[in-house]
């Protein structure tokens, strides 16, 4: 169901033509009756920024955070192609709200795939007028429109939420180039909550900085990681004020999960947990530096419980550290306790390793900072799925 | 040859038992008189540092700087053993300065293998007497000592410099867990330069950043990496107090270049070089970002010229970077002009990717800061090393 549960949504997902394929390409998310609403995002940090991020990101900026849809197409991620990708990108927007009977700037874009490739105008200009008619309600068009946003995808991901009163629904694609410091992939949350545009991106902010913003897969920040939030009204204002990012922040955590266990090459997700740093700061620092550590990934890969490239990633981290302080647990099972190894249960150790999903604990003996980040482990099929592009 | 080659040095390797494989795991390199000489180090940057690296550095400073050998063990790092580890090296170096009638200070420990299991050192006490007897001058006794350093290596990896007068010889191990900020890897030089302990220190501080601090293969900072040189002074002082510097860096460049073409999984070497940075720094930070990408490094392997990740990285280094002034080469064949795609040769681009040595070359278009880092690409082999250790 995904965007589409929410009151006052439609969707569409079709193949113009972007993907050689002729899988599906071109999606669509739309108030249902063609009004504006309340609406904002959260986009990348990266200085390559995508034509499609600033093109949103400006249209947001002239409505004062309110939009009527949200076109997105994937195969092409409108990066690096200069001037003319700003245009294709407003082009687009323009031709949706056409269809709409809305202006421009309430349309929003997101793209993904390859970069440095100028975008096919005339397959997407020729499919725009279909997909607008294609709108409908229900499962079926939110399915189609998260099926159109995938690329490497193996799994749709989409998830609904129950804010008690209203509804949050919500579609994402990502399994590689995934990292910190943004919302690591592209999203398309919407609800039919009541609320005004400054506080859905109070919202959404604080939903996406504890959700995708704590998912690493490879370190790789993207040219076009987006997260945006419609909010048709429908269903009235919640009944508390943090209900809403409490529902939209589970939205967000479902789907970083999906992307975590889609991830390219990997088998498993793998949840880094820091306590005892000297900081907050200090513990996510930690946690990333284990997160992203192609040794400790591979070690996971292979079920292999050497705990001594997570002491080594923690002692490089950058942070406050402690040798003989130091205590590293997979799930529940203590491996390292005082920097040494500790005698422990090789059997419980070994089938926590053989799980879907792993815990690596690493307290480091020096104070109350936490953090929990999440990834994957690192397998051929990563290599495999990045080698070539063609 | 390698550090047997400048006048006054001996060496020796042999098996002692740390090995299962019964590969040789343990080398000395020694003055051929017993002799203290000018000696120092660069030592790993980990707060995981190994037991044998805070031993090294109590040593060099007990001493003032002075050395009359080094032993090197293989096999196991030594690393988060706590006490007993410290205790372990220290016996190390008695032992072998009893056999040689040096003070213990005078002995240099450098260790490497696997992290957080005690040392076996019923067997390594055995060995000691046999290594110390076996040292010997020239090409064989060398050759021994730097196959018995070796862990995953492939390639022995030794060098020889000419340094005008006199010789710079050396030996060195690593083909993981290598990057920045440390000497990654264990190193062990000779000169029958004269100099003295400051000034060395600096020679090899010098020679160190510019090499082996250039080179990442996968962003994991070992927790015994160690450089060391001896400088027996044999040849008499150099024509000129830049000559010991430059010998050091060439060797230490050449050695690197080795780590890079050894590799884990790596089927080629890497120079990724930044130009037209706003500071020598920026350059640095965004050619290590580049060198240190998942993604970049799979198109690499594939030998695919997909420059987008590239552009993407230095976006995400964290430096100023605008787009529009980017350009991006493979070679000497630009492909990225203007931070779009430039019409080029496509052959000569994949007749350059093909080669056992690739260049990726960015100018930032913004300054005169530059820098180039040393590294590999990422294939299957990386990955089947690292998934057990067992």
């Amino acid at each position: 169901m995904s965007v589409t549960a929410p009151e006052g949504f439609v969707a569409a997902g079709l193949a113009c033509g972007i993907k050689a394929s002729g899988a599906l390409d071109l999606a669509l998310v739309a108030t249902d009756d063609g009004r504006g609403v309340p609406g904002a995002g959260v986009f990348t940090t990266n200085l390559a920024a995508a034509a499609p991020v600033s093109v949103s990101r400006a249209h947001l900026a002239a409505t004062g955070g309110r939009a009527a849809a949200v076109v997105i197409s994937s195969g092409n991620a409108n990066a690096a192609t200069g001037e003319r990708g700003t245009a294709d990108a407003e082009g687009m927007c323009a031709t949706v709200a056409d269809g709409l009977g809305v202006g421009p700037a309430e349309v929003l874009i997101l793209q993904t795939g390859l970069i440095g490739i100028p975008l096919p105008m005339g397959p997407i200009e020729a499919g725009i007028p279909r997909l607008v008619a294609a709108r409908a309600p229900g499962r079926q068009a939110a399915e189609r429109a998260a099926t159109a946003i995938m690329t490497t995808d193996v799994v749709r991901k989409e998830v609904v939420v129950d804010g008690g009163g209203f509804t949050v629904g919500a579609m994402a694609k990502g399994a590689a180039m995934l990292a910190p410091h943004m919302a690591t992939m592209l999203a398309v949350l919407t609800t039919d909550a009541a609320c005004d545009p400054t506080a859905l991106r109070a919202a959404l902010a604080g939903a996406v900085g504890s959700t995708f913003n704590r998912l690493t897969i490879d370190g790789c920040t993207s040219t076009n990681d987006t997260v945006v939030v419609l909010a048709s009204g429908r269903a009235g204002a919640p009944r508390h004020p943090d209900d809403l990012g409490r529902a939209l922040g589970e939205a967000c955590r479902s789907l970083a999960g999906s992307m975590a266990a889609d991830a390219e090459g990997g088998s498993r997700v793998v949840h880094v947990v820091v306590t005892g740093a000297a900081s907050d700061d200090d513990a996510h620092r930690a946690a990333r530096k284990v997160a992203d550590s192609n040794l400790v990934k591979c070690s996971l890969n292979g079920e292999d419980p050497y705990w001594g490239r997570v002491v080594s990633e923690l002692g490089s981290a950058g942070v406050a550290f402690e040798i003989g302080r130091v205590a590293i647990a997979y799930g529940d099972t203590v491996v390292c306790r005082g920097g040494v190894a500790a005698d422990h249960d090789d059997k419980a150790v070994r089938a926590h390793m053989a799980l879907p999903a792993v815990e690596v604990r690493c307290d480091l003996g020096l104070g109350a900072g936490t953090a929990a980040v999440m990834t994957a482990d690192l397998g051929h099929g990563y290599i495999d799925e990045n080698r070539t592009t063609s």
